[in-house]
Parts: structure tokens; sequence; C-alpha cells
């Protein structure tokens, strides 16, 4: 087994088809958030604290009412049956294996009711969801998210228009490969076949609030980057934000994630949880994350080199991977627990 | 077509004479300035705004009492018959197609009034004007570019003395090859044949004021970089000034022209609109500029190698690669026009 | 002989079996600090003083009481004999030649007893010891350290869990090779074997105390990064601290110590004396840690390539030309003592 | 003939015996200054005025009473004749066609009286000085350059000890080729044969008041860099200093000079002259050192390549590079003339 999630990534890449491989790792127009996401980590330093006596540490966190054992979800990534021919039902297993919550995309190539199933009663779902110009079908998906047993609605905010993903249209890559589809689109609002799903340029604080009044599901906003967004979240009543620049997929050249995280946490002001994703490659990037305010930190692309890999034992190792590091750097950093990584633990780099 | 700016010119390097590649392609000296235009835009993250709805974003800007359909004007360069045979007039065409301003170099190799037919009467086109030191040739050109129909004059401030390019004197390239000329200026105040373009070092405010006692034509300085000489510009009654470093090809290491209009913006204070050329590459580039105090960018070599790639249609995907990068890089930072693009959506990328 | 370390540790890369070069070398995870604690020194600039006159410098420190004839010590680390037959007995000599203070590593594979031995009466040394789970152990590994005559225990405060280090794991080299032991724990608190080195991930204040009440002997502690333990040091009376992050082997990304000590130094104010390892390779980092506070340094992986190069009397070269450099570079900055190598004399180069 | 001073370095290096070519080029220890010396006029950016009208400009400088055509002087290299047979004859001749000063080495390969005689009476000399322990031989230097013509003595500062050049370590060059000597030690002080040029460790500002005793001539500190030596250096009553960090052979990791001259201009307000050298390659280089405080720079590399290259044409082009560029430049920044170079034209590049 790999023993990070960087080797991960190099065995995934001999085992995918180049061109599923370049959709998964790519990013908008130059990369440049893409490679800012995991680089802006290794900016950082910790300045450990020691002698405080912790002999074991506890990972264990809770979320909108949700108990995981660990600081680390699994973000909503499309088509996980390009990487392995059971697709999501094997991610849910090991998510529910590892005690961690899972986020299943909207976009996913098995239909959630499936995912549930797999994953069984312990594991917490939240569904990933883009609004759609169509409010029927935007409602037919939340209530079919309810349905599943999903707890949490997770609304991508940043997607209103495509980002620009040139490796993709370098290598021709613009639909799923015959046999694949957006299973929670199938037969959606009366619809006969699959859907395709559409952005929705217009989408506003207006349908945020629609949606708070559809549903009684939590709600968390995923995309949300600038500090004055996440004081309007506040305001409009949403349960939680994930500061993300949905992997350097959408707009090239935004500011890294962990760099937008503090001011998002100090507008927020403990009043939501405030999570992130976006190039958490180790348990220090995890500790790091804490420390500059967030509740709890999500991976995507470690997932799916989980599952090209080795399945539901890739994606099992992947979490383990990631567990063991946060522990160990935890430890290191003399805290018994994630409420004890405070501020003080990070400094920036000198240049 | 190349998907983007860059792809065009991999794809004119191919298709140009070495010399004639490095003539355009390259900058003064070490080329310091000339990298520092690009990569400082590198170094500037965006911070993007989100659920503010709009559906489709408006990029016209009126610039001078004149609408171009977007923020992106064609900048002054000399020599396009080097890349294409029918060179301006093509540009001029495409120009015209897309909605933008064109800036008609004063070293252009078709005269200004086929390049007018060429672009027909909807094509806005500024002229540009190097000063010379023979005064009845200086006030010849501006009739000239009067009577052609040129609706603004851009006089280049910052080639008082000629740069040195150190490619060009490697490759011997010193003058235009047989056939090619400054049509602007043969038979030029009753002169004979063409007329060598003069640098004109005592250049000074005293030509400016001149300048405008002897044309109505508003005025636009490009070359300026220090804000003292911004807040000068207001004071002797310029309409417009271009942020420029004349793209690297005259002072090394002068700073980035991205790096140094926040000062200049800052100073002019929104008496005149203030532009910027030099290594705008992509659309985010645009939306940089103009969260930081400008009105509108210009692209210089871009427009060259869209030429040498395609003639007409080179150019015309050149600008609307441009205005499609724009347009996404609005929407994705919630921006529904060019005056939604405040100052806080970008900041510098920690070191 | 090679002219500096680096070229020390080139020749010993050639000469030491691939897995114990990098057990030696490695880091932990991704190695930022491995590298940033070296490339921290090469980004601090030196202001040197002239025409101060010292003819001569004085290198010569006391600390601890005891007098060395220069501020930088033999840092501890396990298992010499994997460099040289002889191990630690070697470096014994070398450093009671060079009038250095060695700290003895708790995993060294010779005895305390037979380094004492061969470094002789003048050789001070400092006894390094991991506070074990079993009290009676700890307490039977201070006794024997202050029976071989060791004049103070240095007591490792950043192992409390153990760093991953990736290329033991891709060696497989987890264990000692046949016919090495760590001698120290041979027949420890009345066990008849080499009992095994364990980690106390509960190591707290109270250890400390403990230990003050144990013995005598004047306690360091080693691994201290955060000035508020420095502070807490001070209050629980110990007698030095070294700044380390253990030469980047346990907390990846962990700040570079250089980049740590003066904020620790301004904490402790001088009441006890702050001493730094880590990336120490040239007499001018040595002259920085002074300036920055610090009043000797350690080295540790130098010494074992010293003495995989060239036995006892590389170790010797490595410490002369430590000597060496820092004389030269004390001269250099005109000064006559290690005192006069005050605060102003480094400064950060401009990024 | 080259078109830039690197341009010169390559071609010298071609031409020299590897171990003159390294004697030459290389620096002390991990030459991280040698680098930072060139790297950091880089780092700074130019602001340039513009409209400002001069059309010439005009570079000269009154350098303690002596007028040169330049701000350009030759800086004191030893062992010109390692370059070319005939040494600093052939730098001189160039000096004085250039109408630069040049600082003669006290280690020149060619006699004082007869460097004089080759730059004819139009040569404004200055006779670098290493004061010797034996002040016999220092009075007897100070005579011998007096009565050769020079008109002022530059004390160097900063070779209290020697630096550590590894790579004359390891080229084995140590001594002068056979046939080749310091001309201007045979038979000083009485002595029959050519004296070894020695080191005072000891030197202090007594020798410095000593000096101003002995000599009418002015005197220069070169070698000097923190603010504090610059006020010791008016207060001495010296004619000027050089920042200098002896071209990053001395102290290694000592800051680039050009980073160093503000703080030291500052210091010094005007009471002085304040030159410097290292680094300097470029007519923005010398412009940059202008606006930061300096009256003028010198070269000292630069000539070494001139006279390896092309002997004294090979200066006079190096010189005329640098004059050239450096009017342009100035041009550029619309500076009529050395003291139109002010703070405000020079900025830090954002990092």
């Amino acid at each position: 087994m790999p023993l990070s999630i960087r080797e991960f990534e190099a065995l995934a890449r001999d085992r995918l088809p180049a061109d599923v491989y370049d959709f998964v790792a790519g990013g908008a127009e130059d990369e440049v958030t893409l490679r800012a996401n995991e680089s802006a980590f290794g900016r950082l330093r910790l300045l450990p604290r020691v002698l405080r006596g912790p002999a074991t540490r506890e990972l264990g966190v809770s979320l909108l009412g949700m108990d995981a054992t660990m600081p680390v979800l699994i973000a909503p990534t499309a088509f996980h049956r390009l990487a392995h021919p059971e697709g999501e039902k094997l991610t849910a297993r090991a998510a529910a294996a590892a005690g961690a919550i899972m986020i299943v995309s909207m976009g996913s190539t098995v239909a959630i009711e499936d995912i549930a199933d797999a994953g069984g009663q312990s594991l917490a779902l939240w569904f990933q969801l883009y609004v759609q110009p169509d409010w029927a079908v935007t409602e037919a998906l939340v209530r079919r998210a309810e349905r599943a047993g999903c707890r949490a609605l997770v609304v991508t905010v940043d997607l209103t228009v495509f980002g620009r993903r040139e490796r993709d249209h370098r290598n021709g890559f613009h639909d799923l490969p015959e046999g694949l589809h957006c299973e929670n689109l199938r037969g959606i609002a009366g619809e006969r076949g699959v859907r395709q799903i559409e952005s929705t340029p217009e989408l506003s604080w207006e349908h945020i609030d629609r949606l708070r009044a559809t549903t009684a599901l939590p709600i968390v906003l995923k995309g949300l980057m600038h500090p004055l967004d996440a004081v309007m979240a506040v305001g409009h009543g949403v349960s939680g934000v994930i500061v993300s620049n949905h992997g350097g997929r959408q707009l090239d050249t935004a500011m890294a994630t962990i760099d937008a995280l503090p001011d998002v946490a100090e507008a927020v002001n403990g009043r939501i949880p405030v999570l992130l994703d976006g190039g958490v490659r180790r348990g220090t990037d995890v500790v790091k994350a804490l420390a500059l305010g967030a509740s709890a930190v999500a991976v995507g692309r470690p997932v799916i080199w989980g599952l090209a890999v080795a399945g539901a034992a890739g994606v099992t190792q992947v979490l383990e991977l990631l567990r063991d590091e946060t522990d160990r750097a935890l430890g290191l950093c003399g805290c018994a627990c994630l409420h004890e990584v405070t501020r003080d633990l990070v400094q920036a780099a000198p240049c």
C-alpha cells in the first residue's frame, strides 16, 4: 500500500486512462489555483507545544449534530465509476468503515439510494446539490436526497458558469463514457431518461432562502471564499460553509483555500462551522486548517486515487493515512483533541 | 484553433521567421520587465463573491465617449505585415467584428486610410503618435489621422531614447524587409518617400500642451508609470493615460504595469480613465486590472500571434478568447458588469 | 580531506549503505522541515562591523559551568556504529581533542561508560534521555549516566510519538543490524537483555519536575520550539533549552529552528542558556545563531558524515572546519568573542 | 564585440585557464553573497518619470575634487596580468580613454609607476591599500603611491582575515604563476625582493587615524557595510566610503551591497560621498545605486573579462557599454543628470 496520498496519486496515474486522470487531476486554465491549494500549506509552519501530556488523542468531531471519528470528510466529487466499476458504493463502504462523513456528489454515477444502502445505517451522508434552473428539478432532487436518508444539503455556489479546463478540451473529454450516467438525475421530476446537470448563472441568496423554506435539512454552502459572503451566509441562516475554490477547477488564480480561511473564520466568528477543501494531502494540512479556524476539512481527489488503486480498501487506506497522520501531528503539537489546536501553532514561513 | 493566447504564441513561433518572432516577443536587455509584466498577474489572487445572481454579464465599456463591447483594446504595435501580408487591414476587420477599439500604430505597414477603410464605419480607431522632432511632421501626422477618421491620439511618452533589444542585435534585425514601409510616413509633410520615425529625447509637457492646441481630438498618454506623472497628466488636461512600459521593450527592470497601476489609479482618482497594457494574457488578468483601477486594458503581442496563425480569423479568436475568459471570470467573481469589479476582489498571494 | 561539511556529506553518501545514509540524512514525511532547517540560514544576511581590531578571536564558551573551546556541541544522534565500527568511542575522542562538549544519545551503540573512557577526563559529556514509561527504567538510566560522569541531562521532549520517516519505510529499515544494540539499555533496571527505547506520549512537566527531584544534574530540555514553552521551562527550573525540531525527523513542516530561535530567546531573556540544533553547516550559521540569541549550537548529522568518511579524524575535521569557519566569520564581523555578536549583525534578506 | 557584460564574462570564461577564471569569478564558501550581489539588483524595479525633456544626459561626476565623465570607476582587482600579458597598463589606457577613475589594486602585477605612465596625465588614479602589520611597509607604500601621482588612498577594511574561496582550494590555485608578482611590493621598505601581502587582523580606527596623519591624500574606506561604521567613518574624517563586501569573496552570506546601501547612505546623510561595488552589470544597476544614495559605483570583474576578451579595447568596450546603458537608463527615467536620480525611482518588486 502506498505510504502517502501523493504515492496514491502516482499509482492512480499509472492505472487510469490518461484522459480520466487529467479530468480528475486537472484544473482551470493555467492551473495556478490547483497548485496553490497544495503549495500554500507548505508555506505554513507549525510551532508545536510540548510537555502537555496527551497520552492519546481524540480525533472525533461533531458537525451539524452528527458525530464523526475524524475531522476529514469525503468531499463531493463526480463520477466515481470512472475510477472503479462499483464507484460510489465502495466509497460509501470505506467512509462507513472509517466513521467519516461522506458528501455525495449530485453527479454520482451510482444513485443516492444505492450509495446509502452500501454505506449502511451508520454512515452520515450529506447530499451535494447544484441548484437547477428549473426549480421543480431542484425540489425533486432535495426530496430524493431526503428520502435516501441524507442528513444535510451541501449547495455548491461556485459553478454559476463552467470553468475552462483545457486538459479536457485537449483530450476531447466532454461526456461520460458509454454506460455511465448521473444516476441521481435519472427519472427526476417525472422525466424519462437522465437529465443533464445545468448551471444556474443567476444563482442568488433568494435561491438559498427558498431552499431553506423547502427542506428541514441543514444547508451548507460550498465554494465560498470571501469573508463578506460568509457574513451573508450567517445572516441567511445556513448551517455551515465550506471554504472551497472547487479544487482549482473553476476560477483560476483564485486564492488558495487555506489562505482564504482565516478571514472567513474571523468573519463567521464561531457562529456556524467552517470547513475547507482544496489541497489537503497530509495530517499536518488538517492541523493547519484547524488552527486557522476550520472545524474539519474535506478531501476529494485522494478518494478517487484510493478507488483507482484498490477500490474500497484504497479509500480506506487514504482515510486511515490521514487519520494516522493527523493523530501523529496532534500528538507532536501537544494537543489532546481538536479544540486544543490553537491559532498560535501556525505561522507563515519567512519568505 | 488554439485554446489560449499562450498556445497562439507557441503556434506563431513555429510559423514566423525566427528574427521576426524575436522582434515581436523580445524585450530590452535582460528582459526582466518583459517577464515581470506577465508573472506579476500570476502573483495576484482573486477572492470571488458568490450568490449575487448575474445571469449574464455586460462587458461593454465607454471610453472617451466611444462604446466598445469589451474592455480589451488592440494596443498599438508596429509592422503587422511582418505577421501577415495584409497586416493591419485584417487587424482592423477583426477589431470591427469584435466591437473592440483599435489603436493604430504610427508605424503601421498599411496606411491609416486603408486601415480605416478595412475596418469600416463602426470601428473606433485611435492613432498612436510619436511626437517627431520636426513639428511640421508631427502636425501633418495629426491631420492625416484626423482626416482618416481617428477619434483619439495616443501619444507614446516612453520612447525618448530607444531601448536596447539584444535579440534584434544578435539577429541583425534592424530594418523592415524589402517592400514593407511605415506607410503613415509616406509623403508626410511634403516629403517624397517614406520618412523614418525619429525619437524626440527632449519630449516634454510643452509638447503635450502644443498638441492639445493643435487638435480637438482627445489625447491619451501611453507609457506613464509614475503616480506623479499621472497627476501632471490630469493637470495638463489629457483625456486618459495608459500605464505601460512598452511591453518591456524600453527600460529593462521597469516595474510590471499591473504593479504600477494601483498608485497611478489612486493618483488619478477617477478624473480620467486609466488603461493598462503589458502582460495581459487571460480574462482573469483583465479582471485584476479592472479591480486595481483600470477602465480597460490593451493587448499587443497576442494580436500579432493571431495574425500569424490565422490572419483576421486569428485576431478574432484572440479577442473572443479574451472576451469569453473575461466573461467567465466576471461571472465566477459574481460581477454583472465591469463596475462591480471592486478592489477587494484581488489580493497579493502570500510570498 | 573535504573542504566543507557538505562535501563530507557527499563523500559519506558514497561510503554508507543506502539505507543507512537515508536513515541519517532523511526526515519526516515530505522533508519540508529537514530542508527548511538548512535553507533558513541562507535567507539570513550578515551585516558585518569593521575596524574593531580583534587580532585574534576567542571562541570559548561556558555552559552550565563547563568550559568548551568552541560554541559547537555534538548533538545527540543514535547509532554511531552504523557509520563506523567503533562508533561513539571515536566521536568521544574527537570531541575531547577538540575541546567540544558531547551530548551522548541514550541510543548510543557503545555504552556510556565506554564512551566516557574513550573521551577521557577532559571531555564534558551530557547524557540525552528519553523519559521511559516505566519510571524505574528512567531512574536507572539517570543513575547510570551520573556514575559514568555525565554532567548534564538533556531531556528530549519532541518524541512523544514517532515521526514517520518514509525513506525508512521504503527501505525496510526498522531495526539495528545484527550485532548493534542500544548499549545503554543493556541490563538496565535489572533486565537481562537490551531493553527497547519506548516513547512516552503522556510526557509532561510533571516528569520534568520529578527528574529534577531525582538528580542533582542540570537538566536541559531539547526539542522546544514555542516561546510559551520556553517560559514554562524557566518556571520549572531547568538549566537550559535546545531549540530543536529533531533535525526535521519528527513533525514535518515544523518551523526551521533558526526562525524559531529569536522568539524563544526573547522569552527566556537570558535567564538560562538557549542552544539550537538543526541545519548548522557553516561557521556563518553559528554566528547567525549567536546573533539571534543562542549561546551555542549543536551539530548532529555532520558528525556522522565525519565518522563515515574518516573515523575520529573525520569528526575532528568536521569540528575543526566549524571552528575555523566560525573564527573567520567572527573576525570578518569584527567580533573578538562570542559576546560581541550582536543582534544587528543579522538581517533577513529582502524576498 | 559582446553586447553586454554578461556576454563578456561568457567569452572570457572560454579564453581564460579554468583556474584563473575560477579565481576571478568565484567567491567565498557557498557563494551566496556572490550571487546575491547581482540578483539583488534584479529584485529592484525602476519607476520612471516621463516628459521631463532631457535632450541629452550629463553623466559627469565630481568625486573628491576630481572630475570623471561617468559614475563608474574601475574597482581595485588584483593580478590583471592573469588576464592579459600587459595587464594593468591596458586597464589604465582604457580608463584614461574613457575618462573614468581607476582604483589601482595594491596587488597589481604592474608597478604603480608604470600604470601611471600608461594612463598618462589625464587619468585620475586612486591607490588601494591593505594596511600591513609592519607600519614601515604601509608608509612606504603610501609614499610610493603619492610619488606615482595617485590622488586618493582606498583603504580596504574587509580583509582582516582571508575569506575561504573553495574553488581556489579545489584548483590548487594559491600563488601567482611564474613571472607574475605584486610589483608594488618589489623593493618596498628597503627589502630586496617582492614582499608578500599580509592581512592585519587587528586593523582598527587607530590605523585610519594614523594614515590620515601620514598623508595629505584623501582617504576612502572600502568594505564597509554597516551604517554604524559609516557614522564612525565620518567622525574619523575620511573622505569617502565604498559599500562593498569584496565582491562576495570574503564573508559569505554578507548582505548584497545594493541592499546595504540605503541605510549607509542615510547614516552618512551626504556628508561624504558613498560609492558601491558588487554586482553592477548594467546601466540600470548604476541608476539604482544612484537612486539609493550612491555618488558612483565601481566594477571589478567586468574589467577582467574585458581584458581577457580584447585587451585595452575590451576594457574600453566594457566601460562604453556601461556608459551607454547608463545614459539610456537615465534618459528613459527622465533624468538629465545624476542629481535628478531620486529615491522614488526605485521600488522593491513585490515578492
